[in-house]
C-alpha cells in the first residue's frame, strides 16, 4: 500500500511559507528527495500572496481545517498563535503536524525531537511533533554528543543570535537601520559613534541592532532570564532527558544576518579530556568538528544544515569543556530539522 | 614646591596620540581638570601628521628619549613594541609612565591598576605603571566587588568585542565591509546572504566581521586558548591579587563599534544572593548598576567612562551569579583609566 502513495507524492502543507522559515523550508523540500505530490501553502495572510517552489509560483491560502486535513503532513513554520488554534486539531484530525513554534514543546505529550539525538521520542501516537529553538537546536546536538559519553551536569551558555531569528521583520529593520547609518561612519571620528547610532530607533526589536549588542530575546521573567534564555534550559533539560542538568544561558542578539552562534561551558559527570570530547564529536552525527586554529563562523556557515563546533578547550575547572557551536538558525535551527524529522517518519513507513 | 608646579601645568606626552585611544586620550584630557601644561605627541610615524588639543594643531614627532624625557608623565598607547622600547629606560629616568600596552602587565615589578580597585599598588618607586586589557577592565571592576563582598572562585565570561578594541586600521576594514555589502542585502532574499558575505575579504582580522562574529581575538596558544583570552584571565589574577581564581574565557569579536560587552557568570565562595550583589554592585565606585527590565548595550554607553553591569541573575548553580557587563573599551578600557592613573599620581602629590 505505501508504494503508490510515495510514487505519487504526498500532500503537504506549509503554514507561514512565506515567513523566513517558511521560505528556507520550502527551499530544503525543493533540493530533497521528499516526495512532495501535492503542496499547500498557507499564510496567515500579511504581504505575500505567493511562493516559488521548484519553479512553480503557488498561491497562498489562509489555513482552514478542511484545507489542513487534505494533507498527510503539515509543517508550521509560522507564530506560537498559529500553531496553537491550528496543530492540535489537525493531528487529532490524523495528519502528521510538525511544529516550529514554541506552543507545544513543553507538552509533556509531546516529543521535541532532534531527529540525531531522540528520534526515539517518534510514535504513531503522537501526531503532533515539536522542533526545538532555533538556539538550542545546536547546543543540544554538541551537548546530547557529551552527555552521553560523559554525562552533563551543568551547561552555561552566552549565544550570539542572528536577526533573521526574530523574523522578516525584524530583519528588515536590522538592514534598513545598518543601511542608514554605515556611510556615515568614519573610523577616524570614533567620537561621532555614539551621536550616529542614537539616530536610529527600534521598532520590532527591543534596542537598535545595527553596530550594537543586545542581551534581551524575549520578555523578562521573575526570575531575571528571558523568555528565550528559559525555553533553551527547558528545551535542553527536556531533549537531553536530563530533568535537573543546571543550566543558565544569557541570550544576545547581534548584528549578524544568519547563524546562530553561543560560547559554551559543559561540566561532566566522568572525566572526559578535550581529545576525549574531540573524538566524541568527530563522530557525532550532524556535527562538523572543526579543528583549531580554524572556527566555525556565522558567516561561514551560512546556509549549511550541519551543526559546527569548534574551539574546543579546557573550560575553568579540570571537569569542564569550553566550545564554540555555531549552525544555521533557518536550517538546523528550523527547516533542515522539520524537514529531518519528515524523513525520520517516512522511513518508518508512517507516511 | 608642588604647587608652582601644578599652576603652570605638567609637561605630558602621549606616545600613539593619533591611535584610537591616543585620540580619545586627547579628549578626555582636554575636558579633564588634569593640568596639562606642555603637551607633547608622539606617533611612531604613520599616516596623521598632527593631532587637535583644546582646539591647537600639534605636530606629531617619532618618540625619542631625550624629548620624552622632558615630559613628567607620559602616556604610552602605541602598540607593545613601543612601549617596550621606551617605556622602561623612559621610567628609569624619572619619568612616570602609564603604560596602556600589554608589555609589561604581569610584569611582577609593575603594578597593574584599575584606580577603583588598586590604587594602593601605587608607589613613587615603581614609575612604570601599566593600565589593564581592555576587555578586562568592565569585568575586574563588577568582580572586584564581589569578590571584596563574597571571594570569587570561578569566572566564565564571554565576550562582545567592538572592532575599535582591534584599532583604527580594522575598524576601517569593517566600515568599509559593512558599505560594500549593506546596500546589497535584502530580508526577503537571505538564501543570498552566505554568498553576499564571501565576497568580503578580511586583511586585518582574521575573518571578514562585518554582518559576521570572530572566536578569535589574538593568535592561540597551546591550551587553545586565545591571547586575548589568557590575557584577560591572567590580569584578573593579578588585580584581584587572587592567583588561584579559576577563569575560563570565549573571546570573541563583534560587528560593533565601541563598547565592550561580557556574559560572565562569577561563583561565589561565600553565599550572596542577586539582591545583595545588586546592593553591593550599587555601591561600587566606577559601576552603574542597571535594573531590570533595563540593560546596558555597547551603543546605548559608548563614549561613557563608567562600567554599566545589568542582567543580574543567579547563574547555573546557588552560589553562581550570572551579569553583563559593558564599558567602552576606548574609555574605561584605556584612556579613561590611564587618566585616572594619572590623576590618582597627582592627587598623592607624586606629578
Amino acid at each position: 500500500m505505501p508504494r503508490p502513495k510515495k510514487a505519487a507524492g504526498l500532500a503537504v502543507g506549509v503554514v507561514g511559507a512565506s515567513g523566513m522559515v517558511g521560505r528556507e523550508l520550502l527551499n530544503v523540500l525543493a533540493k530533497s528527495r521528499f516526495p512532495v505530490g501535492r503542496l499547500a501553502v498557507f499564510s496567515s495572510g500579511k504581504k505575500a500572496r505567493s511562493v516559488l517552489f521548484r519553479g512553480r509560483r503557488l498561491p497562498l491560502a489562509a489555513p482552514s481545517l478542511s484545507a489542513l486535513r487534505a494533507c498527510r503532513v503539515v509543517f508550521f513554520v509560522s507564530s506560537d498563535e498559529v500553531s496553537r488554534r491550528w496543530a492540535p486539531a489537525l493531528a487529532q484530525a490524523g495528519a502528521w503536524v510538525i511544529d516550529d513554534s514554541s506552543a507545544f514543546r513543553l507538552d509533556p505529550s509531546v516529543p521535541l525531537v532532534i531527529p540525531e539525538i531522540n528520534a526515539a521520542e517518534l510514535s504513531p501516537k503522537r501526531r503532533l511533533i515539536a522542533g526545538p529553538n532555533c538556539t538550542m537546536s545546536g547546543l543540544g546536538l554538541a551537548a546530547a554528543a557529551l552527555h552521553r559519553a560523559a554525562g552533563v551536569l551543568e551547561i552555561r551558555a552566552a549565544s550570539y543570535q542572528a536577526v533573521s531569528g526574530a523574523g522578516l521583520s525584524a530583519l528588515e529593520e536590522f538592514l534598513s537601520q545598518a543601511r542608514a547609518v554605515s556611510g556615515r561612519l568614519r573610523a577616524a571620528r570614533a567620537d561621532l559613534f555614539a551621536k550616529e547610532l542614537r539616530s536610529l530607533r527600534p521598532n520590532v526589536l527591543p534596542r537598535a541592532i545595527a553596530y550594537n549588542v543586545v542581551p534581551q530575546v524575549g520578555g523578562f521573567a521573575a526570575d531575571g532570564y528571558s523568555g528565550e534564555e528559559n525555553k533553551v534550559a527547558a528545551e535542553l533539560r527536556k531533549v537531553l532527558a536530563a530533568p535537573k542538568l543546571a543550566v543558565s544561558v544569557t541570550a544576545v542578539r547581534v548584528p549578524t544576518l544568519r547563524g546562530h552562534a553561543l560560547a559554551v561551558w559543559l561540566r561532566l559527570k566522568r572525566p572526559l579530556s578535550p581529545a576525549g570530547a574531540r573524538a566524541v564529536l568527530k563522530k557525532a552525527p550532524g556535527v562538523v568538528f572543526v579543528d583549531s586554529p580554524s572556527y566555525p563562523t556565522p558567516a561561514g556557515v551560512a546556509g549549511r544544515a550541519d551543526v559546527f563546533v569548534g574551539r574546543l578547550r579546557r573550560g575553568a575547572r579540570p571537569d569542564e569543556l569550553a566550545l564554540w557551536v555555531v549552525s544555521d538558525n533557518l536550517l538546523k535551527g528550523a527547516a533542515s530539522n522539520s524537514l529531518q524529522i519528515a524523513q525520520e517518519l517516512l522511513r518508518r513507513g508512517w507516511l
